[in-house]
């Protein structure tokens, strides 16, 4: 019975994914914690700071189907962290009383951030093998429109015509910067973490840091210069990158929604029979992937707020600000990874109505247009005479609803410098999309060669 | 498998409640859609807007134990939204296609929104009776403690004594005000939805007023004036008033933690064995519930502030707003849930070491008596020039680690006015209480009599 | 020269107000904190606490024209805090040392905090200004626009036609919810402080609590049961109060903006020469007033949350977290009231084109009269049948671009029950207005009467 | 007169700095426009896009001091933006309506996009600037303090001893991840804007590309791949940015405020007369800027959730998101400036007293060293045997307030093992610093070589 909506069984699929569920359940880290202790014991056996025979054993019964859960669940309400309860499970589970030198040297949060970098590290390729389909998607679409006119708009006013490569362009190039950022900030984030109760592994007598170096190199993690048990950063670092994603995301769902209005009708979620389909108005088309994604982000952006609050973090091992940590960061991946299938479906799927497009533009009888044959006849009359002109006569368009061409043709002052035909250039859409196409392919080149990224 | 710490069975209990959680599960939710359509449908049969015989065969079939929740799922994520199916399924149960009368005149969102304020009813309960056992509890820690001296702390510097029933009763204040903002939210709150698809009504031809207020009544809900599936004030002030509560739990858990901090020791969160142990320190006992409920609220208040951006939501049903509360209320209820469980196990079992305290307070060799001294000898020389005279005395008090009392009694300028024992008293923290008790008292005096709140 | 945009000489007036900027500026700040020493120094005068000569001497001096504000800052700058400050000056104004009685048992925090009570207080009186005139204003076009018929959106889609008026009347309710929160928490937040080092009132030997009310009623405050210098549950509820009054300000400019897309036309911002053009394209018409709304509730929202985070204090003063509202609280104010005034510019001068919003409904072909038909259409056929075939009609209708009249009236399972004119009343928007005008009516009979609110 | 605490001529020094205020004055945004109106018409000119008569007299004219900020200010208010009010100016300065090829091809928001940028890159040159000094400061602190024996603290207990130079190394090396990381962001934000109205350079016939890359080296910036109006990660990143270095000073701010605790007194911020005294408490010594720190970072990181909400931006020139950078971006900038100032003020003349952490360490009886003893006596009697007898002789040497090494010493069980010299080595803290010189070692070698970073 769950109660929160990532892991509801109705809204689940909806709002994320099993696989990144997967990743940060309670199944998956305690797997990681047993991992772990398996891990140091193979490298303190080899190192010989355990008995080998000690190493052997724990490594043997180092297995999550051996863990008892509903103990797990008992022991942690008991204690307030299931590593206590992990480690005496295991040590149970061995012979001999060898399982006492499991867990040696370590903390409870070694074993609880080491397997946190662990489920972030999956996650984390989860994210990256979405951005790159994201990626190709996008490319493709790009691509394939990088010549379809439709209404560049600002402020929700149609300003002038670009094209629908250009506006998939502009987001490509966002998505490849937040490659970018996660190959950046893998090296700083994927770093184990192994200090002991304060960070100095002062309970290590002998070969402190070849454990250190040792474990870090078996779960090939990064070797941490020094303890970062309360020094947060790079987690929360995490954090800032999906709230980045997230926004991202966030305006593809707002230009969908708004593309995909009733007055609009430019684009299309993929349609599939009884989605978005309303109890009471069997002609709405909703964008129903576009909802859950603005959703998702939203929610996203403030955990990565709490992020940076759980950096404030008292001494050597927080007092409340780390727990926040756990609270937070596996939504923040849920959701992530939601919005990310969410935005995939949509583009993967997009209709895409180019004639549409092109009648949306001519719906303003010209106007549109205005900027265009305000820079032509600029060459002609000087710009900011040709901007009052061109102004006044848009707003006489508007009064009268009649085409700008019109009454471009009709007016003394410009038909003296460019006839009627010369002047149906300038308002063509078709010929003032500037470099949309020249800027998509300069996004396209850039993109890294398939296969290798 | 849970992915999020809530649902999570090995730390749920920790940080929440298995009582909240039950409220927003998908059950309970679902229940009260089936519960909605029950009593719309009982409304509608006597009001002889649908057949008296579809509305019996609905009611008759009306029980969530009826409802196939894995079917359900497949609907859900089909179609975008559980309601469809729900209903869906109340229709296949109904005899002779009876069923069609079920859900009459509704839209999916007045299901939806009538189920949250009917979760958010039940809610609230958990929180208001949470509240109230706080208050009782905070009470009686005011009363026995209520002249106990503590040091009074500011900027964490001992200024002068206080008591700590002082203490726990200026939160009890907040605890009250609290309860006070609840009684008055809950009639803007808890007030249902029924508006059709864009709120007018427009499906039902006859009755729709009075189906509107005869649903409300019996769902024991509030009418509201007017239909508010896109105004959403009402569901974004239950967060921000969570997040308030958050904030008081959060001031308690600030100031126990300071006070269980090895050179503090004043108050302890109660034993359990075991609990708040570390598996390497045995002599630790750790602040574990405080740290639960800091991380708690620290989320709470951005869910706050993610409800209101829910707010801004588009035309008459909205497109993505609206499913932010679905992700953050639940998570606001549950986490405060958890913080107001962990907080009243503290103060329910609270060790207060009188003795430590007093005994911190004559850390300072007197120093935190210092404005005592000054405002005593104040009315002999002048209340600036005490200030400075005492402030000269307790820096060489430090430099010297000399008891300010035999400082100031060998000060020529001081013991021609207060000799040695008229300096004692001064010095003596339980002559220096101020108003505490008063103070205590008053807030004592205005609780609302027990048994009739 | 400013660094905020709410400073800003060029931009304050845009995301602000004078009149809110004076409520929070030095001058008025410093001025508080002198009435406050004033108000102390004739209470305490009154009750004998310090001598009436002195109480005389402070009082004549307490003018804010006397305090030197460049001194004040370099006093600020060395202390960390302006009140030693002012009282250090008023000290110096005053004959025979007569001005040592001055802040008399007090301490910063206590004329700190009155002093923010006393500027919010003068903040809530603009805030509400604007509330009542908002509400006038809407109340003025729900009951112009009772019966003008505009397109429904669910979705961002058409869903069925509602009235402007009963749009605008969802919102009036809002802004009347928030006349009543208002109104709940002033007993609780317009409530001084006075408590001297730790609250109580420890450093006036006599005549402490007869100073404390004495000080409140001098002010027209409320008096608190017990110091709040920790307990900051009313000033965060203050931020709450700003982010759910910004939430309702933020639907409102996200209605606006998308009813003044080219492609909808429906409503303008006021028109002013020159104001929302670009200069590149003089066909525009911008949401100006509505985009300085949206990003200043934005960021009002996350204030609210800062200031619940500030009340994470600790002890009996706290470190760092009372600082956290010195920032905030005085942005929160400056940019609700920024918001509001741009909301009144909008809504007073609001254009509203009735013949657009009916021809946008018309736009569909009839298709957003679908659930009128399907409404219609069950009491002959079933609710449930009805649905499926026109949901297929209009799928057909979208196919062929063609009515859905048309399509309805030559389909023989519907003709045999409704002939064509039946249909075509069906697919009247003004005959499915469902409650629009009766809730209208219901809101605006909800008002306080005018002159008396 | 202001009205935020930033530019609070009272309280502005204490939040922020002249430096970083200076660079986002209204001041130097608009001699940023200028700038840029002048580099674009060089390299117009130098083109040939317009005459080189123009370009000259323009450039000519491009000078801050000839705006007239007053005429500025009525212009904004009236157009909503400055920039057409700057082009305006300008124009008027230039001699033939030469100035009319002022601003040629671009937008409002390519020139304040453009402006925010160079701001950012001054911002961020004083942030980097503060960052190094930083560095070098805690690096100082940690050579020095390589070996100085501190309790560690874990949930706000004494656990085992580190060294202080170990904590301040932790943090240390938090600061180099913030310089790696915003040498990384720095190629993807020190990007220009130059698009015109939709991004595309429509409006630019010839020569459109030359004039995007010649503007850029103009002014040193990187040239984007596409215009980035809507797309706003990058801005977004900074305030991430902004937020993870804040929450890096929250923490050194939350540890020294802990360690000035009167019960604990290990460092102290840098004593100033009068600067964190108190009106009546003459003995305090506040950690004052470590109050600034805590509450500027708390906005800090709810601006980066601002900023996010600020990337849902809509079609090809936003409607409202936009305008959140400009209220939060400064501020952010601003309030962190002011974090790293008192930051570096504390850090730079902390008063480290290393007697009185050896004083803190022995003030458990040695119950600190129990791990120490636990892994001492672990070789001898079985780690999980070891840790239970010690964990009942600490709970012993608690309740008898007796010496551990004496409880120790006096166990038959244990001294058979060990005598009492062996013990007293290990509950000697200087003998269980485990790694921490090792640690502070590597960090400091890590660090880049001075003069070159």
């Amino acid at each position: 019975m769950a109660a929160t909506i990532i892991d509801s069984p109705i809204f689940g699929n909806i709002f994320s994914t099993d696989a990144m569920r997967a990743v940060w359940s309670d199944e998956n880290r305690t797997a990681k914690y047993v991992a772990i202790e398996k891990a140091l014991a193979i490298v303190q056996g080899r190192l010989g700071i355990i008995p080998r025979e000690a190493a052997d054993e724990i490594v043997r019964n180092c297995d999550i189907s051996k863990i008892d859960m509903d103990q797990l669940r008992a022991q942690t309400e008991r204690i307030g962290y299931p590593i206590l309860g992990v480690v005496s499970q295991l040590n149970a589970l061995c012979r001999d009383k060898l399982g006492e030198y499991c867990h040696w040297g370590a903390t409870t949060q070694d074993i609880t951030d080491t397997a946190t970098v662990l489920q972030i590290r999956e996650g984390l390729e989860l994210v990256d093998a979405d951005l790159r389909a994201l990626s190709a998607t996008l490319a493709d679409l790009a691509r394939r429109h990088r010549d379809t006119p439709v209404a560049g708009r600002s402020n929700l006013q149609q300003a002038i015509p670009v094209t629908f490569g250009f506006k998939m362009a502009t987001i490509l190039a966002a998505v490849e910067r937040h490659r970018e950022r996660l190959a950046q900030l893998k090296p700083r984030v994927l770093v184990g973490e192994f200090g002991g109760a304060c960070g100095t592994l002062a309970s290590i007598e002998h070969g402190a840091m070849a454990t250190h170096e040792g474990l870090m190199a078996e779960l090939e993690l990064g070797v941490p210069a020094i303890a970062w048990h309360t020094v947060r950063d790079s987690i929360a670092e995490v954090g800032t990158f999906l709230g980045l994603v997230g926004g991202t995301l966030g305006k593809i769902s707002m230009d969908v929604k708004l593309m995909m209005q009733t007055e609009v009708g430019e684009v299309y979620e993929p349609f599939a029979h009884g989605r978005g389909s309303s109890s009471t108005m069997p002609q709405k088309r909703n964008p129903i992937s576009s909802c859950y994604i603005h959703a998702a982000v939203s929610v996203v952006r403030q955990h990565a707020a709490a992020l940076m609050d759980a950096m404030i973090a008292d001494h050597e091992r927080s007092t409340g600000p780390w727990e926040i940590e756990w609270i937070v960061l596996p939504e923040a991946f849920c959701l992530t990874a939601g919005a990310l299938r969410q935005a995939r479906f949509i583009l993967d799927g997009l209709e895409v109505d180019a004639a549409k497009m092109r009648a949306n533009i001519d719906l303003t009888n010209g106007l549109v247009m205005s900027e265009a044959v305000m820079m032509g006849l600029g060459r002609h009359i000087g710009r900011e005479y040709a901007h009052d002109l061109v102004y006044d006569i848009c707003r006489e368009a508007i009064r009268l609803n009649r085409p700008l061409l019109d009454l471009l043709a009709g007016h003394p002052e410009i038909n003296r410098h460019l006839d009627r035909a010369a002047l149906a250039r300038l308002c063509d859409p078709a010929n003032y999309l500037g470099q949309s196409g020249v800027m998509v392919d300069r996004v396209l080149a850039r993109l890294p060669i398939r296969g290798q990224s």
